[in-house]
């Protein structure tokens, strides 16, 4: 039975789009309602509780639409508050992005040591550690902030010396650190998947949070039965929300996302409250 | 006569402490009343209607208080809406960060060309051309947006490889355009200024737009006989509100202000909505 509700993404910006890519390449007949809080992004450099203020926003204007499933797109948002917007759509399936790239990595180290680069709120919550210490406790987990990485991106500055001398400075450790599975847990990370495997080498196997969390979407809609198997919905059935519209978001789209059709609308003040 | 009011500083984050800084230089008897907006920075990366919401936000907290002049710290709400707010504060002198930095190159250009670096919203407003304009039109501005300097300044990374190469990607070309004063249109550039010197060199002059918004509220002050000459204020009978908090906040101050004092108080959200 296909289930034709649509999915419901939450994104503290258009980074979720490199998830929303991933989902499109495994389930092109699904419908996606995207909300992304461009007028309070970045939120990495945020304090825990704004955060959570903030994703919760996302969360009621999402909950007035027929769900079948909620993703958690933003790394940021599912090591902070998973569990609160899981409370909020109690009853659909929550998908956060920090589990499934923790589950990839389990299965894949060898020398039980895994690296994980994201927001300094992703890392400070631990969330990362926490996971994967939920599955094996003896995996030793190191995580590490990039912050310079969201900004380096958004600019779309992506082969360029200043961006590889960035990478370089905060994942030169990790091969000191002896890792051999490193979490890109960040939606931003997918456009410099190159740079960090020519600075990190092939020893280091890189684990794409986007594509883990797509795949276990996919998983879940398969088992329940909810899975759009028709390729009658995808991006031009689909709507893309955001909180604040600037022109440089173009090329973002651009570049996380690579559809030509993704029209972004402008959620109006009277139905979010900025 | 001495004025004991307070002097209400309106800024998008902490940054607006290297104008903290120069005022408390030149006017050590002044008390300041900071509100820092912390919770929605980086403004410079955000559409006017966006800006100008959040800046009226701030402008309202400010407004409880006993003022007796107004300065926007923050270029890029300086940049998109200080109308908006001088109406606000209608009778109380409100003072913007782009003209003071402007009418010090204006009066130094040799070569009738001013460069202008400073966030995309304040480039893109084209704010500081109309303000060199409306003195002499016969002026060449050459503005230059440079988003990645705000990030690696909050990160601290001032004498750094990766910063070096990024403020050579903005500046080098405002030596190919001959400029010889730069606008320094940002309250983040104050940290860099050995570094944009040495990649500008000599023939190149830089002003300090945080240094120059002090010297205009000095002079406006000594107008008024509103200044305070006595040192019975200063930093610790000063109130610096922000409103979202996070511990790096702690080494941002000690970046951008100096003083060991300041303490940084988180707005309640009942005082203001985020």
């Amino acid at each position: 039975m296909s289930d034709e509700r649509f999915i419901g993404i939450i994104d503290s910006g258009l980074g979720g789009l490199t998830n929303v890519r991933e989902l499109m390449r495994l389930m092109p007949g699904e419908r996606l309602i995207y909300v992304g809080d461009t007028a309070h992004a970045p939120y990495g450099s945020r304090s825990d509780e704004t955060i959570c203020c903030y994703a919760l926003k996302s969360a009621e204007f999402l909950a007035e639409y027929d769900l079948k499933m909620v993703i958690v797109s933003c790394n940021t948002i599912s090591a902070q508050c998973l569990s609160m917007i899981e409370k909020k759509f109690n009853g659909i399936p929550v998908i956060g992005s920090v589990l499934p790239g923790v589950r990839a990595a389990v299965m894949r180290t060898a020398e039980k040591r895994i690296g994980v680069i994201g927001t300094d709120a992703a890392i400070r919550s631990q969330a990362y550690t926490r996971a994967v210490h939920s599955i094996d406790s003896d995996i030793a987990v190191y995580g590490k902030a990039c912050p310079l990485l969201v900004p380096l991106v958004e600019e779309g500055l992506i082969d360029f010396d200043v961006t590889r001398a960035a990478v370089q400075h905060y994942v030169y450790e990790m091969i000191d650190l002896g890792v051999d599975c490193l979490i890109l847990g960040c939606t931003h990370y997918p456009p410099l998947i190159e740079v960090f495997q020519g600075t990190v080498g092939t020893r280091i196997q890189l684990l794409d949070s986007s594509l883990w969390t797509a795949k276990e979407a996919q998983d879940i809609l398969v088992a329940l039965d909810a899975f759009n198997p028709q390729k009658h919905g995808g991006i031009r059935e689909s709507r893309f929300f955001i909180t604040d519209l600037i022109p440089a978001h173009k090329e973002q789209v651009r570049l996380f996302a690579d559809f030509q059709d993704i029209v972004l609308q402008l959620i109006p003040s009277e139905r979010y409250h900025r």
